[in-house]
């Protein structure tokens, strides 16, 4: 027997009396949205309900908004989904080819790697500026016949510099006015980190793809969405149900959707105070950090990044040991993306804007949240201090 | 400021005045256990505990243990991985074949022909017996040269058959040793619906590949787990962090795979008192079933069977339609697969052991769990006879 227990009627052990019988649990113990019956029409219901709430933040429809797994995903089934539709489309005789900058994440620039080695793209890398900033001209003078996709992160993981999205798509459009008219190249953005704080509208930006993760915004869940505009043509890489579309095959992880499109819209609703908040607290930051010790690099224009994204360098001290110092006093902060963090080479964005910093030294991120107080940076200044002024003894 | 909130740590709001500082919410919102820092070490030494005790009831290594997110993507992991990593491997010019069965889940049969379609494999799919249970000898004839992979649901989903693994397992061992030394071909199955109630034991059941899904074992989250046997070439097919041995790049979902080994452990303890419970219980279920209408007809084998599935046909009733009925009286039921439920098409499953059964018809499964009472079933069977009265003036 079964007990309503909850808005997502869970299956318990409790005998009910007028309750419903669930002889559905080889689908899933969890009402799945894709079953015929009651509870899979409300599970579907709720799961729809969802996709329009972070279709309407994102201003468009929501036939558009892909529900995967996280931004890895997300990714993935971006790049790979616009090549293997090329791929596949017969008349298309040329392998594609893609371009990105030397400072997008690891699930997009390992993702054109892992294609590069199957022999399915060809790959232009443009470097962006000492500021951490790409060029939207330089992007466009690598456009060529076969170019399919664009791929440039909103606002870097490491250090918060913000990309000029929109200019991009203008130099996009531009190409696309006076040497061809169609689809491609197609322009994808990895917006993982610019949810928070950046504009979200699709329309705006000019994009055809955007990646977002939950584990990014707080009080998501473990979800990723991609929004793909209509008509861009687009492969699965995953074989089996017809979920999303039959874009992304396999049960919906529900309960962290709906925790998704929740968190996506306070982080909405609260997107004006915190940056004014945080852009405060930035400030301070950097200017007290400097009081400590003139030498320290901030890595990444200090204008066009995140509001909450401080990156330094200190001369001569390897980052890493730093996290750990800090660690020691409770501080939680990071040398490099996680998702690289078992490689024992350095940050190849720190490399990428200040290739003269040794690559032990590299970079270290100090990224805030809603919970972080004007408090905690003066504990992790005095924090810092004392560290530095331990380790001056070996590194100066 | 953070407190320490339950075993996870989550951040909060709240003031610490002892509390830590988490300055790392680029990396995410919950601890990353790819983070260096100590959040990060914790969630990293949780998640390899996680790993540790799905390998103890796998009897394997815990490197063996692949997470990802769901049942879809280990059998596409263990698929499109093994092809991958043949067709990289230089040394090997042929296309790979690959031997399957006609009543694979989709998320193993649409992988096969999403890579037939891109010219990756050949395929042969071997019919199964009326029974539903394939021949191992009919497998074993398949084999080639180029056999990379076989592979063969333990137990299906549908109709709930239980198919010969150790017996495929010694006809390719047997392959193997008297036509070449090897790796090749592989052996995978898809454990998804046999968590529960089967020997999850892969040195006794022979394969090297094994996916499960944690939908399917209840209380689970959403994740799945693909086993490995060691050696076994495996390419990854996202591309990005180093994450689960480089397999699976992405932020590890952490909460919800300490659900999965927790419910795995569960499942794993009440194995053997469920299988005699349900097994009663199910007997019961068809011996009223033919006591109500002599003509209903049972598909699958009776005894090589998952003791929590009955799948019926009842003569000249559309399947889909007695769905909806007996959801309306609160049971919820299923026709097929809920991955194809929005397909049109009847279940292949169903065709593929009663060919003569019209696709309309079809047939209706009843899965069991543990909260499934005597009592669900004299309810289920008392609606089901009013349902037939009622639609036997129009169907009969």
């Amino acid at each position: 027997m079964l007990k309503s227990k909850g808005k997502l009627n869970l299956p318990s052990k409790t005998k009910a009396s007028a309750g419903k019988v669930y002889m559905d649990y080889a689908a899933s113990f969890l009402p799945n949205p894709s079953s015929i019956h009651s509870l899979g029409i409300e599970a579907k219901s709720r799961l729809e309900n969802a996709r329009k709430e972070v279709a309407n933040i994102l201003s468009t429809i929501p036939e558009n908004v892909i529900f995967t797994s996280g931004g890895t995903e997300s990714n993935n089934l971006a790049i790979q989904g616009v090549v293997f539709a090329w791929v596949l489309d017969k008349r298309e005789k040329k392998i594609p080819h893609i371009i990105t900058t030397n400072i997008e994440h690891p699930s997009v620039l390992e993702t054109f790697k892992l294609l590069e080695k199957r022999n399915l793209v060809q790959i232009s890398i443009v470097s962006v500026e000492p500021n951490g900033i790409v060029d939207p001209k330089k992007i466009k003078k690598e456009i060529k016949d076969n170019t399919v996709l664009v791929s440039v992160i909103y606002a870097n993981n490491e250090i918060g510099t913000i990309q000029p999205i929109k200019e991009i798509a203008k130099e996009i459009r531009h190409f696309k006015k006076n040497n061809r008219q169609g689809l491609f190249p197609l322009f994808h953005t990895d917006g993982v980190q610019a949810a928070n704080y950046l504009d979200l509208n699709v329309e705006k930006l000019g994009v055809d793809l955007l990646a977002l993760s939950s584990s990014k915004i707080e009080g998501g869940g473990r979800v990723g969405v991609l929004y793909k505009r209509k008509n861009v043509p687009l492969a699965n890489i995953f074989g089996g149900g017809d979920q999303e579309m039959g874009l992304r095959p396999g049960t919906e992880n529900l309960e962290e959707i709906l925790k998704f499109s929740s968190a996506l819209k306070l982080a909405y609703k609260m997107k004006e105070n915190e940056n004014k908040r945080l852009l405060i607290l930035k400030d301070y930051f950097i200017k007290k950090l400097l009081n400590l010790d003139p030498d320290i690099k901030i890595n990444g224009d200090l204008i066009n990044r995140l509001p909450n994204n401080i990156n330094i360098t200190i001369p001569n001290i390897p980052s890493d040991l730093l996290v750990i110092e800090l660690s020691a006093y409770g501080i939680m902060v990071s040398s490099k993306s996680a998702c690289k963090s078992s490689s024992k080479e350095g940050s190849y964005v720190i490399k990428a804007i200040h290739p003269e910093i040794d690559s032990e030294i590299g970079g270290l991120r100090f990224s805030l949240g809603r919970s972080t107080t004007k408090k905690d940076i003066d504990f992790t200044l005095k924090t810092l201090s004392k560290i530095l002024k331990k380790l001056g003894k070996w590194y100066n």
